[in-house]
């Protein structure tokens, strides 16, 4: 029995509730005989900065890199809104993120057939929904310097943020996205805006060429990212693949997370790249919902998408896509069954507590 | 009888069929009485390039800047797209933006009740909705230097943009938004990513300074831009007036004209300064849709958004506030009445032309 070592990171607000629920979902799966999982748990965000003044802790974040993957439920809140910005919530994702090089981010925007009807949308626009948005997570505007406020006396102040981007960092995300899309509908919208940035101009010549070079078998189509976002509130079903920058693809995905009335239910993946030696990647899964402190302490959160989370982590880190399969099933079959959390409650359906859904896919496994 | 000096810049594609409804509509005004219009014509996009080789020539340039409107339809197309980035027609409406120092742009995103059920979203999500975008036009990654791809050997490139903001641009387009939701709804949203831009953590505190210090009397709100994205999508009658930097605003209110299901319906103005002494503001108005090049020579397109975008010339630049009432009601009046260009066709309604469309508001005057 192959064994993993899962570092988790539970983070602030609802994280310490949705992540006990995926912690009995890893004990089936190993009573179940799929794999030991050697856990351990760290501290980031807000709940960090509390600990010990820094968003995440270098002994956590040597933990982060020993381990076989990374699960992180969210980060921050309003107690953490005046911390200086060094060490602000996020600034531990994002150094997770940029340290372990998880510059894939694969965001897939799937409609439960059980909740198509909970989209702001109508249904025959989003029912059998299924995009993956392949987003660049270590470059662009989130890394580039100069990233600074300057004094400038008189009263003013200017801001500088740099979107800086190399052509290898673009190849490599194009790679990503052509090789996921050949296993999926075999096309790949790029996206990005050519017509004002340069940075747009150097993404759409390096995926224009490696698909030329590599990948002329997938279908490749360029929208501008504006135009995208429109597109997918007209007709999202038009996607299969979607591959854009860091800032778009952090737009662009939350727009298509809510066209699926899921956003509770929503998992990613962060990836970086495959040591040819050990066939190993580095990776952290984590839902695509926030912390939500609004709701925090109380039970009501959503369990799903942080569940879905670990189902990304058996298929992309652990090779056990069967096992990945069983965990989807099991989430439609409890929705199918009406068990709702509060995000997604709708008539004639069974509210049910973080833990009573953690416990009913836990059965449904 | 007032008299105003009009620049009309047609463009690319459909530009010239819609603008030459609008001509029908101006005249129509003048008839009546509103005033004199004194119009010059132009070139901007690519047929600006065709002519003499610059998306905009300097002469046009000093014509616009002398005139007391500039209506421009759209420019761009598939003829133009290996033009050199310089010249490309995107330049032109840029330059446009830049030079006459049009700052702010009023991106109205409305639903008319006729084409509620156009929308891919559910009716009573969107009946109703009326929200004015706000978005910042001649600062942010548009503009902000180095903006350039420079060759690092070895097969790569580095692609560079810069975000750039002051406190004074932040604060007059924050002035803007907030005179704005005074004579509305009295609510401003504001949008950036402060959690991962230093130019977001700027915008904050400008807009959260101003509101104190010279509008504590409106609401104000912050939403981080990918979140805003999503709350569209989910919920947007929450939204009044939203104020947001240029490349978050071209997203967002790209996403916004969608949801009305009225893409080729929606006009937008780009304001400057007022003149301390003239009263006068350089100002242009354009519809958000592109230049459709696809359907362009087939009298097919909607005039709708062009039309309007005229009634917001009376407006804002024209002080003629009863008469775009009018213009807007003729518009609505049109669409009730049933006639629809074939972007909103839908089943018992008459299907007409661009002309025909631009004659039947001209009597509904
Ligand atoms: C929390 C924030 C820093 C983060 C981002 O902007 O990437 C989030 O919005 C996301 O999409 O994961
Ligand atoms: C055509 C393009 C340069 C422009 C922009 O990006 O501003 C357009 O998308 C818009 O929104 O007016």
């Amino acid at each position: 029995m192959p064994s993993y070592h899962l570092f988790l990171l539970p983070g602030d607000g609802i994280g310490p509730e949705v992540m006990a629920e995926v912690e009995k979902v890893i004990h089936a799966f190993e009573s179940d005989g799929l794999a030991t999982f050697e856990i351990e748990k760290g501290l980031v965000g807000g709940c960090a900065y509390d600990a010990h003044g820094a968003a995440i802790s270098d002994a956590d974040m040597a933990r982060a890199e020993a381990a076989d993957a990374v699960l992180l439920a969210a980060v921050g809140g309003p107690k953490w809104a005046s911390v200086p910005y060094e060490v602000r919530p996020e600034a531990g994702l994002l150094r997770l993120r940029k340290d372990l090089g998880l510059y894939a981010n694969l965001r897939p925007a799937v409609c439960y057939p059980a909740l198509a009807s909970a989209s702001s949308l109508k249904p025959e626009v989003v029912e059998g929904l299924d995009i993956m948005i392949v987003r660049e997570l270590t470059g662009g505007v989130y890394f580039g310097e100069p990233k600074e406020i300057v004094d400038l006396g008189n009263g003013q102040k200017r801001a500088i943020d740099t979107q800086v981007y190399d052509t290898y960092e673009i190849e490599r995300i194009g790679r990503v996205a052509f090789d996921l899309a050949r296993k999926r509908g075999n096309k790949v919208t790029s996206a990005e805006k050519h017509n004002v940035m340069k940075s747009g101009v150097l993404w759409k010549d390096v995926i224009t060429a490696l698909h030329k070079r590599e990948y002329a078998d997938v279908q490749l189509e360029h929208q501008l990212a504006d135009a995208l976002g429109m597109q997918l509130v007209r007709w999202p079903k038009q996607f299969d693949v979607i591959v854009t920058d860091n800032l778009f693809g952090d737009m662009l995905s939350d727009v298509a997370a809510m066209l699926t009335g899921s956003l509770g239910m929503l998992p990613s993946a962060s990836l970086g790249d495959q040591n040819p030696k050990t066939g190993k990647r580095k990776a952290m899964y984590e839902p695509v919902h926030g912390s939500a402190p609004d709701i925090a302490g109380k039970g009501a959160a959503n369990p799903i998408a942080m569940i879905a989370s670990f189902g990304m982590a058996l298929r992309y880190s652990f090779g056990a896509g069967a096992a990945a399969d069983r965990l989807d099933a099991a989430i439609a079959s409890v929705l199918a069954d009406g068990f709702r959390t509060a995000d997604i409650k709708s008539d004639g359906c069974t509210l049910v507590s973080t833990m009573a859904m953690g416990d009913a896919i836990v059965s449904a496994l």
